[in-house]
Order: C-alpha cells, then sequence, then structure tokens
C-alpha cells in the first residue's frame, strides 16, 4: 500500500471528512487493510478567502509549498488536498515536490465530462474565491464545458463561513440548496460541490440534478494510487528520507 | 499553537474519533482556532493483539518508535497516541524522541483517583490484551486504586474485532453494556472505557456508574498543550528539522 500526504485543516473538519470516506471506501478485515496517510491538519494556513477574495493577508502559497515538502520528506508517495479552492496554489504544491498531486479539480472537470457530455454547462457550487480565480473555468474548458456559478455570492460565503464556525447548519443547507436550484434553472444539469464545507451537507441539493462532490472524486483517486502496488510493499513505519 | 504528532491508524477510525472531539474542544470562529497535528494515520501498524495475546506476529515497539521519530523530525511539539494497548510500547516511544508524550494511560489513573478516591476498583473495559500486560495494574496502583476486567474476554475481543472490521454495530454495544453492569455489580463504580474501539460506543456502559473515556483524558491534555503558549507562535507551516 502506498502512503498519501495530504495538505489538510482547510478546514479541519473537511480533511476528518476525507479521512472517513477514505475509511468507508475500503471493505476492512482488520486495520492493516486500510490506506496510511500522513495528515498535515495544519488549520492555521493563511485564510485562502482573505487572500484571494479581500485582497488582504499572507499567501498561502509558500506555507502550502513548505507542507508539501514536508509530507514528501515524511515519507509520502503522493499528495492530495481536500480543500478546492486552495487548488488555485497548485503550482506552488508541485514545484515543491517530486511526488504526484492528485489534482481534485482536474480529476472533478474529468468526472463532469463524463456526466455532461461536452458543451454544456456544469454548476459549481464553491465559494465565490473559486470563481473569481477561475479556478473551475479553466479546468472545465479544456474538456470542452462551460462553468456557471450561484449568483447569490455573499450568500454562499455566509453559508461557507457558519460551517466553518458553527459546523452544519440548517440556514446553510437551505442557501446549498437554493443555489443548487437556480443552477438547475439556468440549465446546469450536472453540478458539482466544489468546497469541503459543502461536502459537510452534501446532500442539500436540487433533486433532479446529477450532483457529484469533487471529495470523492479525490477519494477514488487516493484509493486507486494507494492500492495500485499494495502487493509490493510490507506492512512498515513512515519511512523518513534523510541523508 | 504548538504542534502535536499523533500516532494513529490503531485502528484509523479512532484516530479519527480523536481529531473530531478535538475539533469540537475548541470553540472556533475560524479554521486557524483549531489545533495543528501532524497524524501519522498507519494501520498497518503490527498487530498488538496479535503479538500479546497471541503471541506471534511482528513487535509493534520499533514500528511505533520509528513513527514517533518520524513525528518529531516533521515538527511535532508532543506526541499523542489514541490506541489504549499500543501504551504497552510507551517506553520504545520515549526512547525514539526528545518530545514529551502525553501518556493517555498515567493520565487515566489520575482522573480514576480523581472520581474514586484511593481504595477503591476502577472496571476498565478494554481488550483482554491490556489486562493481559498490566497496562493499568500498575498505573492505578501507583495512585492506590485496583483495576478489575470483564470475566468474558473472548466477547470483548470480537467485540473490538467486529469494530474494526464493520464499525460500531447493536452486537458490540450489548457485549460492552453487560460488561460495565458486571463491573458494577463486582463493585467498580467507576469505570473507565479504555479501548479506542469502545470509545466508538462509548454511550452502551451501566447507566449507574461512573464512566469515563481515557480518549477524552488524551483530548484536554492534547488541549491544554497545544494553547500553552499559543500566543508566542505565528501560524507558520510545519518546522521540518534537518541536519
Amino acid at each position: 500500500m502506498r502512503r498519501i500526504g495530504i495538505l489538510g485543516g482547510m478546514g479541519p473538519e473537511a480533511t476528518v471528512l476525507l479521512m472517513q470516506k477514505l475509511i468507508a471506501a475500503v471493505p476492512a478485515r482488520d486495520d492493516a487493510d486500510h490506506i496510511p496517510l500522513i495528515v498535515d491538519q495544519n488549520p492555521q494556513v493563511p485564510s485562502r478567502i482573505r487572500f484571494l477574495i479581500e485582497g488582504t493577508g499572507e499567501d498561502p502559497g509558500p506555507v502550502l509549498a513548505a507542507m508539501a515538502a514536508g509530507l514528501e520528506r515524511a515519507g509520502a508517495e503522493a499528495l492530495a488536498m481536500p480543500c478546492n479552492t486552495a487548488h488555485h496554489f497548485a503550482p506552488a504544491i508541485r514545484a515543491a515536490v517530486e511526488i504526484p498531486f492528485l489534482d481534485m479539480v482536474a480529476m472533478a472537470a474529468d468526472r463532469a465530462r463524463t456526466e455532461a457530455g461536452s458543451g454544456g454547462k456544469v454548476g459549481i457550487l464553491a465559494s465565490p474565491a473559486v470563481r473569481k480565480v477561475g479556478l473551475f473555468d479553466a479546468a472545465l474548458a479544456r474538456v470542452g464545458l462551460k462553468a456557471v456559478y450561484p449568483d447569490d455570492e455573499a450568500a454562499m460565503l455566509a453559508a461557507i463561513r457558519s460551517i466553518k464556525a458553527e459546523g452544519a447548519s440548517d440556514a446553510a443547507r437551505v442557501v446549498l440548496k437554493g443555489a443548487s436550484a437556480a443552477l438547475l434553472g439556468n440549465g446546469a444539469r450536472v453540478q458539482m460541490i466544489a468546497c469541503t464545507e459543502f461536502s459537510l451537507i452534501a446532500e442539500s441539493v436540487a433533486q433532479s440534478a446529477t450532483v457529484f462532490d469533487t471529495l470523492d472524486v479525490l477519494v477514488s483517486a487516493i484509493k486507486d494510487f494507494a492500492q495500485d502496488r499494495a502487493e509490493e510493499r510490507p506492512a512498515t513505519a513512515p519511512q523518513v528520507a534523510g541523508p
């Protein structure tokens, strides 16, 4: 089994959700069947929202690059990051390591292509920061799709912040479901949950839309990578590269 | 905020439960209020049960020592381990690092002393491996208390294994509740959940017993350690010590 490094803490609950989904994804008879991870649960990564939307605060890029390098040194054989918005800094992460970065945004675009065919619109249920930086626009354009977004950005941002502060709430569910219904009305039959705070309330979407969660796409990719050469590796402690 | 290294994966669900409890323990307005962790989620640590009860299989001690050293190198300022049984190997962990090990067993014995006074019996709801190695007997004797255990070891072990394989179940709850009632009948008013698989069903105990979970004792200790000099440290990436 190959060990995956997790750039986590954005937010901490989303990282825990990823770990739960990975446990649930493996039919296990005992502990040893589960996927080994090294998780940098770092809630102190500078706010992506503050940097990207408000234009203030520290650049998260160098912090994420340092986390990536630390995980590689600690024995990770690939990296994954359960935060859509932070994928804006994927180039800094890739530049910091030799190991592969399992890119949730690129993989989600491929999944959208499978669900939507080409030429359609894909609804993005995400932080306004994701829209502002064009994260999914570029990824979807590469597969012939167009990203569309909820109109009420303030409501989406408030819902995300409330989940970060207080956890899932009915108020946040109402916002997400309303945004999903509006996107459907706007022609986006296929939609993606593209914010790991919304992953915590992913069931609250328009019933007749085809909605997938980018976090689930990442779970599948982690599982596939970890198990790829399971038979070649003995059960060992983490490998720590050192001079 | 000080970063805690978690020797995890024993089992992976118990590690996730610890992380959830740490998130719930912090009143947070935003991500950055939460406790930073480096989690070695290593489900491939050799089976403690197989080594300690069955006398077969690899010694987990050297693997745990290597994990501890790796976490220290990755910037952890203290270590914690959400697995009671694995505390049998605490000496190997301590020997491998300079940073403190937050000893769940020793702290649970102190908590039992607070709850029970001195001279009483404390019921231990744990793996038979814990009884066999005398883990809590020694810790409780130091504070003037006596450990007592459920009689039906096979049922306890089967319940733990079923939780590791299939998650919490009603059958496991029945076993835990029956063991708690029997310990109460045997004079153990104060009891501790001392197996992180049982932490997942910790509500299933005798109602008139005073029961605490050793995992909750660890959560408090981690929070106290992490926040001790919160104001002295800026938000940064993990520090990776190098030569």
